[in-house]
């Protein structure tokens, strides 16, 4: 079977279908982040978007080009949360029904907003179940349409336009650092920088304790981990997709890994000297640059991706009391 | 003596010393906030100015119109936070030697951040000390220009960009909410719209356990209160100034009370919707319109200037957690 992988032209398809509907997100510098890395940091702020992250440009994206019939057989998915909500909104936005199969333990926050916008949610426990074969199951009694939170082709081309957006606002990179789950965000990211900035270096970050991305760039094809436990619960996918694999391997860099107190590290930066509210998935690529696990050249042009800022109140109060 | 009020034409002299060194802060929106209110929100996020707050904007404008010879001298101030970070960061800018005069149970961010700028940080008791008898004595002692944070025209007028940017960018409004300490913000605030959209109504809105400005406002004359406790730690002046209070009598509309569980309450939506850290001070506008304390007419155009977001990351974790 020979996979037909997303190109640049699907993320600019992406963009005209999100035109208007997403927002273009802001980028954020700081002399604080500029002066502890050396470099110059340009933070694109997606928890800032629609939902509160990035994974609502691809969850639309997808919805919008259903046919007129899979629009009205309706949409099934499984998410650990932001891709839920993405595709409880989007479905809400283009009148289709949208049902979400997501695990009992995420966060509370995540599960009350996929509801209210509308969508019926089913939970699983993500420590003995699988969400495929779930997922399959229903689709099965249904007839409805599965979009899966990454390995899907308007998914990753939706995902694509943030770092599009980025690089169109402040000009060519040096580097790239996006965080690092199924690869959808990621493999878009890589679409774009290579299309619009062809000698930046793109990086994807996990935690540590999930390295299934790492594992499986550096062997060359996807390896499947246990289901990590880390506080960056949008990362905790224990394998990478066909799709978005093939793309990484082609145009990623490197992927890098960080640890939980890095990424609470990073969080109260965002916090205290930016003023903004990052989740803790959200923190992975500024991770990696503020504790060096990448070193970046002085005065280096580096793109972030802030994921999400969907957290728990409790939670991220928690993470904020850290030391 | 008769005073000379600051006006518009120092606003609009305020905004052009500031180009390029304040930030023009963005304005957001948030769907949530217009569906709770009822209203049209817009949120001028001073927040995000450089040290965190609006009162930057002050404290360059006026160390910028001393004299060569003032420079020289230095500038001493008294401040409960913003003002001594924005006295010790502008000092730092234009290159001349500042001392603050801060509680010693001020935020130990902002102490710390104050020091970190190069001011010299001299504290007292808030509870048994006057801090303009101190600032006094200390002016005779060293020669230095004593910029007040709030009762001067020339931080009246670098206040007043705030409010001149937020109109500028999103048009006339029906109603502006500002919090209000000692008036600065607010006066400034008010010559802005009366400039620039005549029509709205602007509100000064102060935690009620220090309702001096409320009191004050319907007196006709300055009232002085014991000094008040409040989580709005910005806002605990216990008098409103001269020069502010001419302002703000002739120009404003009302002054609102809103309670501590309201300023909380406002903190937590900005953390969990609009993903933003706003320290208490700065919920006071919000929360008048969230709470209610102020009935907004359905579709109306309402400013509010979130003040600042220079919070001790502890205090700010126990904001969030509070139910």
């Amino acid at each position: 079977m020979s996979l037909v992988l997303p190109t640049y032209d699907d993320v600019v398809h992406a963009s005209a279908t999100l035109n208007g509907v997403a927002h273009r997100t802001p980028v954020m510098t700081s002399r604080t982040a500029d002066r502890l890395t050396g470099a110059r940091m340009f933070f694109k702020c997606e928890n800032l978007q629609r939902m509160g992250a990035f994974k609502f440009r691809g969850g639309y994206n997808a919805i919008a080009n259903l046919t007129p019939e899979q629009k009205r057989a309706g949409v099934l998915t499984y998410s650990s949360g932001n891709h839920a909500q993405a595709i409880a909104l989007s479905g809400k936005l283009l009148n289709v029904a949208t049902i979400i199969i997501m695990p009992e333990d995420a966060p509370a926050a995540k599960k009350a907003a996929t509801e209210e916008y509308g969508a019926t949610v089913v939970t699983y426990d993500r420590y003995t179940q699988s969400r495929d074969e779930i997922a399959a199951e229903m689709q099965k009694q249904t007839g409805m349409v599965l979009i899966p939170p990454y390995d899907h082709l308007h998914v990753i081309a939706g995902q694509g336009t943030a770092a599009k957006e980025l690089i169109e606002d402040v000009g060519e990179l040096d580097y790239l650092l996006v965080c690092l789950g199924g690869g959808g965000l990621l493999a878009g990211s890589a679409l774009s920088a290579r299309a619009l900035s062809p000698s930046c270096k793109v990086y994807g970050v996990e935690p540590e304790a999930g390295n299934d991305g790492q594992q499986s760039f550096r062997k060359g094809e996807v390896v499947t981990i246990a289901p990590p436990r880390s506080i960056a619960d949008g990362a905790l996918t224990p394998y990478l997709g066909q799709l978005t694999f093939g793309v990484i391997k082609r145009d990623v860099t490197d992927i890098l890994t960080v640890t939980d107190p890095q990424l609470i590290s990073a969080l109260k930066f965002f916090a205290e000297r930016m003023k903004i509210v990052v989740e803790p998935t959200g923190c992975l690529g500024a991770a990696a640059a503020f504790s060096g696990a990448l070193s970046l050249p002085k005065d280096s042009r580096v793109g972030v991706i802030l994921s999400g800022g969907n957290v728990d109140l409790k939670d991220y109060a928690g993470f904020l009391t850290q030391v």
